[in-house]
């Protein structure tokens, strides 16, 4: 647990330099916050998004773009909510989250350009560029999820 | 129920003039969908905000633009997953949502409006104006949560 304690301390550190510990009362409202922005942030990339990518409803560049600028605001987001205490509870994330801090940052930061990168294809008005760029982000999504939560 | 289903008919053509029917398989996934963006946009409102508004934590004017911004995306979400079928299951949302669909309507649309003007404040750098902007705000929100949910 060596590791996790210094891990956890450098969290504290971070949330009280930047005033985000008010931002949850208690950690099951950390843990309900992560899962919202997760849901909301999938509900954009793989029922919006990727319905297009996929054939599944007609391709419209607007759209796709509008949907790109949600989940690039929204990936963003959960990291904060992963604080001491919130490994606990009703929660699908694993220990290793906190355990592994490097390997779980590195992810999330890959999955956070993949996304940028979607929104950057989203831009072009090119299906398969949005296609190609839809798989790289689902699969960054794949990795950190395989690797850090039970589902 | 007749003008509850003038209402959902023209629910319907709307979402699928839109295409986003496709965005939920299920009722439940549309009230799972707004839950998740109002308890995040709660989040970024009234715990980061609010809690700048309310003195709770130091003014920081970065804070509360990027915090605003998160929020006015957010208050554009949630009404698509107001259609036929998710008024019932485990949702605070009363009936009236779908018999009286111009005030819900209306009251929507004073909330997104609100937020705008938070967010033009949150722009000026000046606490004052942030307070009275998230003051009326938080008003346009619990009017129209008063009025449609059981919360």
């Amino acid at each position: 647990m060596k590791a996790s304690h210094a891990a956890i301390v450098s969290i504290i550190a971070m949330m009280t330099a930047t005033g985000t510990m008010a931002q949850f009362r208690k950690p099951e409202d950390a843990i309900k916050y992560r899962q919202s922005v997760m849901f909301t942030m999938g509900n954009h990339f793989y029922s919006r998004i990727g319905a297009m990518a996929n054939g599944r409803v007609p391709f419209d560049a607007k759209v796709a773009a509008d949907n790109a600028d949600i989940v690039v605001m929204l990936s963003r987001l959960p990291w904060i909510a992963f604080g001491p205490g919130t490994e606990h509870g009703i929660t699908d994330a694993k220990p290793a989250i906190w355990t592994e801090q490097a390997k779980f940052k590195d992810l999330g930061e890959k999955m956070q350009s993949e996304v940028l990168r979607l929104q950057a294809a989203s831009r072009t008005g090119d299906l398969d560029a949005l296609k190609s760029a839809y798989r790289s982000a689902a699969n960054a999504c794949k990795s950190c999820h395989d690797t850090f939560t039970t589902q």
